[in-house]
């Protein structure tokens, strides 16, 4: 099984635990949230990241902050504090608003919805792994981490290679590496090797080049807010490798639960895309790159336009165009 | 006056210097090549880099070179050496050639070669800067280093950049960080903000989002190898960085002195691909950031297709599509 990225440990006046992503693959260090403001740091920090492991935390994040809250107003803006820690995964609003949802401060009720919430998430990892196996098709592509770590099952883009390992099958991965925070050189090389995939890693600039050549069978990457129209808000650089992918006649397929879905969005153009540190460019890992001064623009993440993307792959099946009609579909038979 | 990348000091009997880019923009140190292996060294470890200062090097590499033969047979394996150096660009076997053409071993003579080659350069940039001054519109992309570093003169892809700012206008320059050895980030930056231009560094991967958003009014790369139908093999990132602008609708020029194209080779398909070591992915500046046992797939370059390119900017003008016969002409009326 690969590695999870939380936790909870206990009953109702639990903690949750989170997997250090941050100190990954270096060390595996596990922090314990008390409160929602050590939730809210995480998830910040990016030491708990992925679309849908943000709202599995989130919702643990809820039932920590109840114990703080004496109306359901003070909860309401405890959620809105939390949600505040990164705008472009819609999970994360997703899993906040459905713990406000519950108009219950009882950390027994919040707690068991918060465990549904965990539960749904790796159900859904489970179905899209299922749906994306016959999709399967030589060496994959992806691109930064939507695997274990990313949420609370066996991940999202990497469920169908997660899939076709259980079922013996070997399974070569090349993983950019996925600057600036090098999520697929340090997570996703991480959970995969040690879930027996082969993976090589390459730089972000590569990938084009490398799909130029034939040796990928398909791209899988993961969303983090998908549009009413199938428009997709994932990581910085995956719209290069769709465009890549499309000049290289090789599918690319976006893998994500409904809860990645947000149809109260026509288009791409309404994603909110989170700006983050120059830092993060100018000197990875503290380590100053670039001379001082000179200033780097950061987005953590762009829009993959729907006429590239060939098929989501979801907990709700294959979607294939036209995607608005399909969504739409896969969104009402929503069970949940 | 951007700073150099190198200079002969002393006469016939001389060394050869070249400001160890590896160094910067943290130190500025500068190393005394005494011997041929010295510049087949800094040329290999990417001290010396570009196509155009290559080759340059590599002409004076001979001077030292023949210092220690006895025979033109032994000169030509001396210049076998140094063309080993780095397989893909050009530059560095046609300088090589030159020297060797010359059928002698006295130092004089030689030196006055490779000086010659060196004011070529120097030219060829200042005359490539004023080709695509006319094209400089809005905010410019460019990826790597084909800057002054990368030449014995303004660079190839800054060339123009450098005739706007004499000019005294204003340009602002948006530079790749350009993984897995950071030339932008580092080379770019440095010698652009040194120059006085507004100078935006972002990963490799943000530039396709950079470029749907609008904000870039056209890109400039420089070239290791030109094939004749216009192919051109360049920096890993370059053929994503052009399907980008392709499907931006935003110009997408190639600026190269004539030494870079390659006649002999019909197409891309024909440019043979430096393989780097794993580790300048796996673990940048020796920092380990990948799984250790996870290999990484390095190829320094990328070829992108003649279609994709908008023009050419030489020291014989600019070449516009059709482009093997626009590239005949600019070769044919070489006047070297």
């Amino acid at each position: 099984m690969p590695p999870a990225a939380l936790s909870w440990a206990g009953g109702p006046s639990g903690v949750l635990r989170i997997l250090d992503q941050t100190a990954l693959p270096a060390r595996v260090r596990w922090l314990t949230c008390r409160a929602p403001r050590d939730v809210y740091g995480a998830i910040r920090a990016l030491r708990v990241r992925g679309a849908p492991a943000i709202g599995v935390a989130a919702a643990y994040g809820m039932v920590l902050a109840a114990r703080g809250c004496r109306s359901l107003g003070q909860f309401a803006r405890a959620g809105a504090r939390l949600e505040a820690a990164r705008p472009t995964a819609v999970n994360l609003s997703w899993a906040v608003r459905r713990m406000l949802a519950l108009r219950t401060l009882d950390p027994a009720e919040l707690l068991a919805e918060a465990r549904a919430i965990h539960l749904e998430d790796s159900e859904a990892c489970r179905r899209i792994g299922l749906a994306g196996l016959p999709l399967l098709r030589g060496n994959v592509l992806t691109h930064c981490n939507a695997g274990s770590l990313a949420t609370a099952g066996c991940g999202t883009a990497l469920a169908a290679v997660y899939e076709a390992l259980a079922r013996g099958r070997r399974v070569a991965v090349w993983s950019t590496e996925t600057r600036p925070l090098f999520q697929g050189a340090r997570l996703t090389a991480w959970e995969l090797s040690r879930a027996g995939a082969d993976v090589t890693i390459l730089v972000d600039s590569a990938a084009a080049g490398l799909l130029a050549s034939g040796r990928i069978g398909c791209v899988f990457v993961g969303a983090d807010r998908i549009a009413a129209n199938g428009d997709t808000a994932n990581k910085v650089g995956t719209l290069a490798h769709a465009l890549a992918a499309r000049a290289a006649g090789v599918p690319f397929y976006v893998a994500a639960p409904r809860s990645t879905f947000d149809s109260s969005i026509p288009d791409g153009r309404h994603v909110r895309i989170e700006q983050r540190a120059s830092e993060e460019v100018t000197a990875p890992f503290g380590l100053q790159i670039a001379p001082r001064g000179v200033p780097a623009w950061n987005p953590a993440f762009d829009v993959t336009p729907a006429r590239l993307i060939t098929a989501f792959v979801t907990d709700a099946g294959v979607l294939r165009p036209p995607f608005r009609r399909a969504i739409r579909k896969a969104l009402a038979s929503k069970s949940r």
